[in-house]
């Protein structure tokens, strides 16, 4: 491509609304264009990049055996309301009603859709394992769109579906659809990991997030340097204490602790480790009568070590607590602990709570923890003496780095990191829900077991961007840069010696099936090298006059902070091997 | 592409909605499937299709220096306020509402957005000419959706816009694309028109659509046998008659024709030719005051030949009607003529109205038309002696085969088109609407000139097959196909030489860049060859045992009536050549 040809378009200042680095260097360079909250033009700059992510995406979905299929954008609500979630989804589903007054919606992901296809299509085991996959516009209309692509409403996500005959078969699916993701997250040239993440109903190890490691993601990605062993924050198991709890020492007493609410107000005021305070969550779970009425509530005590957080996924999983759950209302606070919030604890109720403690918190001996009176804490709480045993001792909390690893190999550490990439088993809840079956050998109808996998085709470039950038500009990894290689002639326009030996260069890189850009727009050479480095394109050759007259040109990689002299004669040859490097 | 990787979907009958043959077919030959009303899905065997319609149309339109990017789905009304189509344009334009009742709609094409980036992106004439265009999904609700992928409400378009300083420089531009038009529609290998076009109100050639040939096509193209004359029917201009009027020859008579209200009717019950008939056609244009309110109306008597239609182009652009007219109502007839519809005409009018004479029906001498009194005609009818010469005399009629080419070469002829491409130049109606300029070379605003250019990607492929099968299926020009050669092994199963043969030949001709497909899923080759004509491989490689003891192999083409023998040293390099021709 030369540059007279293509669209060129940076800007000195990212607009104000861009927080955070992807988003303002896509805005600098190009490569996007807002046309409202969270919905943009994906300019050319941009689109080259989209379009290599599609392509790699694409190539090694074909290879793993999945088909591709075009899903509309605009469905129609019937097939949501098979499954519940025109109802039930939020307001992020965009719902529409045609000139006929009929509703629709725009996909936020196709599942509904493609199951439709799959019991029409499916008839027979024989046609099995099938997989069908899409490269697609979709809209979600995010509560807080922000930080450009990385969380847009409109986007474009590869969806991939797979149905089989059973859970085994599904799970070899699975398995080949992770390494496909392994295939692809590598060849971008990314530092990644695959992070175990929950299953949700299914269970077992079927459910895994391809994060792009960023100090800016948003997610916690839980790993043991030392194993293999990765897992997003929802997922990752807090294993139980090794020792036993110690016996109590000190005597329970109420301790005045004015004005400080919080457990690190506490221990700062007392001289003690965070680690030896304890706080109370309260929540709720409704009564129901068998129609379905409210007829009272039921109110938990959750007791965490001051230092720990709650993991609400794992919360949502105790026995009592996996119908659903809520906070408690003030006026329940109040019923039970006869106190505000701050205060509370486990002592001196007004109204038994069910009483759930941390596997951490379930160990302690003299802690610490609210009096359930205003500016007073009670310390020395011992359990058994002071307080009965807990009614359920469980996993309640986020790991923290340091904590053992599940997998016994070491202890864990934390990054961040931004989820590109999902795998997911699904089971039969939508050939359930829309009776999606296909005949077994005995011709018997079964539930097609079904996998879903997604890729945020749109996001990828942006969290590659958080990854990989400097002061000037993005650094693109060789495969999604939108040009691989610029070719910079200074004084093109004086120079018919510069002219010649650019195009020349030009044309043997594009010969090599190098993806060039000739910049041919006759800009100064500073105005030009900051372009091509705010833009990211991880290679550079300029030509100078005073190079030819040498018999050299100049290369630099993006990330080399020196130019090197490389002999004309030689320079497509001396790139190509960069480029296979 | 291996069949079993892949998925091969055929059906016996068409659903019974499908009523033209392209429908029919796509849905048989698994390349779509029905989703809603105008919805459907692109299968795989239809995506490929579709694709390569993309990357023919893609590769032109880089090559004619277009720039690729792609604009959103979902767009904020706003845009389409500033030029009034939010408001003007009829349901046909679905329009949303987000999650804080912000009124959205869903891009039926992208006149405002792109403006909308070229008032941003353009500064300086220097910058001068662009063009942008994307290959997006749109949508349009359709009053009647239609056809399948021929009148659909979801789609594909290729639409493009060129931004220019002067309406020179816009026609040049015009002039790239429609040549870059020609270049994609020869690729194709389809039989097709560029017509010319009414261009609105920039008038001038600046209009053309890409018309299809086929027997269905809903439009009328009419064009010189002996020269480059084209022109959709709405364009084609009727020349003036070659000779004079002839002088009156027959009495003023008024003649009962009871019952009969056509010009047909009171030609057969008269036995005169139908071209002796005169239709009358009541139009009305409101008066309105200063204030803009309807003060009264104007009724307007069109006169047209029997034997010729109304051309409502034409109609509106006649002095007096070009500001908008519509049919005269009940009441506005009777006012005038005294009379109902049927028995309609010029002569013992009640009020005086306008008189426009079409200039064949402005030529005839002795002529027949209703008395303005039901089940009576007047015959002998003659200009200036009858009644008075017409205020107006223009060309109001649609032409028919056997009129004078308006280039003076010839005859005209008609044939059916199906729309599958429209380049237009636009002028400055969407950049004055949205105030887009650039600074000319005196450092003055000016607005841009603008240009658009459309491909129905997905309506192309079902041009295509109305143009291009028979009574077994689908007959894809190879640049379409979804493979361009299918192997087809017989008893593979069975017989490890025609595994090996037909395995030899599918890499061999992958290695020469073909796409073909290798058939093995085990079908019975009646059931086997019956798919593939249905699916329209243009080319076919029949491997049996039989034919390797031989040493041959068969070859069909899609449109030969019976098979080859092919030596099967030489198939690869023989397919080729079959290819290339």
């Amino acid at each position: 491509m030369k540059a007279s040809r293509f669209f060129v378009s940076t800007l000195k200042e990212a607009p104000a609304d861009a927080e955070v680095a992807s988003h303002r260097l896509m805005m600098r360079a190009g490569m996007i264009k807002k046309l409202g909250t969270g919905i943009y033009t994906y300019m050319p700059m941009g689109l080259r990049v989209i379009r290599k992510v599609e392509a790699i995406v694409r190539e090694e979905m074909n290879r793993a055996g999945a088909v591709e299929l075009t899903m509309p954008v605009v469905q129609p609500a019937e097939f949501w309301q098979e499954t519940g979630r025109f109802e039930k989804m939020g307001p992020e589903l965009l719902r529409i009603k045609d000139r006929h007054d009929r509703d629709f919606v725009i996909q936020p992901t196709s599942e509904e859709v493609v199951t439709d296809i799959a019991r029409q299509e499916i008839r027979s085991y024989k046609q099995l394992p099938k997989n069908f996959y899409q490269i697609q516009t979709k809209f979600r209309d995010e509560r807080r769109p922000r930080f450009g692509l990385m969380r847009g409403r409109e986007f474009i996500m590869k969806d991939a579906y797979s149905f089989d005959r059973d859970l085994d078969a599904a799970k070899a699916s699975y398995q080949v659809m992770a390494q496909a993701y392994r295939n692809i997250f590598d060849r971008f040239g990314l530092r990644y990991r695959a992070v175990a993440a929950d299953s949700g109903a299914i269970g077992g190890d079927l459910s895994e997030e391809f994060q792009v490691i960023a100090a800016t993601g948003e997610d916690a990605i839980v790993y043991c340097p030392d194993s293999n062993y990765a897992a997003n924050m929802e997922k990752a198991e807090a294993l139980a204490p090794a020792g036993p709890r110690p016996a109590a020492a000190n005597a329970l007493e109420k301790t005045p602790t004015p004005g400080k609410s919080t457990c690190a107000d506490v221990a700062e005021l007392l001289g003690v480790p965070l680690a030896t305070t304890v706080k109370s969550l309260v929540l709720a779970t409704d009564i129901l009568d068998d129609a379905g009425n409210i007829q009272g509530a039921q109110v938990w005590l959750l007791l965490l070590r001051g230092d720990h957080d709650m993991n609400e996924i794992k919360v949502s999983k105790l026995p009592g607590l996996d119908k659903g759950f809520r906070f408690a209302t003030t006026a329940e606070i109040d019923e039970h602990f006869g106190c505000k919030p701050g205060y509370l604890g486990p002592l001196n109720l007004k109204k038994p709570v069910k009483l759930v403690a941390d596997r951490e918190a379930a160990v302690l001996a003299d802690w610490i923890t609210g009096a359930n009176e205003i500016d007073f804490h009670m310390t020395g709480v011992n359990w058994g003496r002071d307080l009965p045993e807990p009614d359920l001792v469980a996993d309640l909390r986020n790991v923290v780095a340091g904590d053992a690893s599940p997998d016994g190999k070491g202890v864990l550490a934390i990054e961040r990191g931004i989820e590109v990439g999902h795998v997911f088993v699904l089971g039969t809840k939508y050939s359930k829900d829309m009776n999606a079956t296909y005949l077994d050998e005995g011709g018997k109808p079964q539930f097609l077991e079904m996998g879903c996998y997604g890729i945020g085709i749109t996001r990828l470039p942006a969290a590659a961007i958080e990854q990989n950038h400097d002061e000037r500009g993005i650094i693109w990894p060789d495969a999604l840069a939108p040009f691989t290689v610029v070719v910079c002639p200074i004084g093109m326009d004086r120079s018919p010696e510069v002219k010649v030996a650019a195009e020349a260069l030009y044309e043997a890189l594009l010969a090599k099936g190098v993806d060039v850009l000739l910049d041919d727009r006759g800009e100064r050479p500073g105005a030009m090298f900051a372009d091509w480095e705010l833009i990211g394109v991880p290679h550079r050759v300029v030509i100078s006059d005073r190079g030819l007259k040498e018999g050299q040109l100049e290369y630099q990689g993006r990330r080399d902070t020196a130019a090197t002299k490389v002999p004309a004669a030689g320079i497509a040859d001396f790139i190509a091997g960069k480029l296979a490097a």
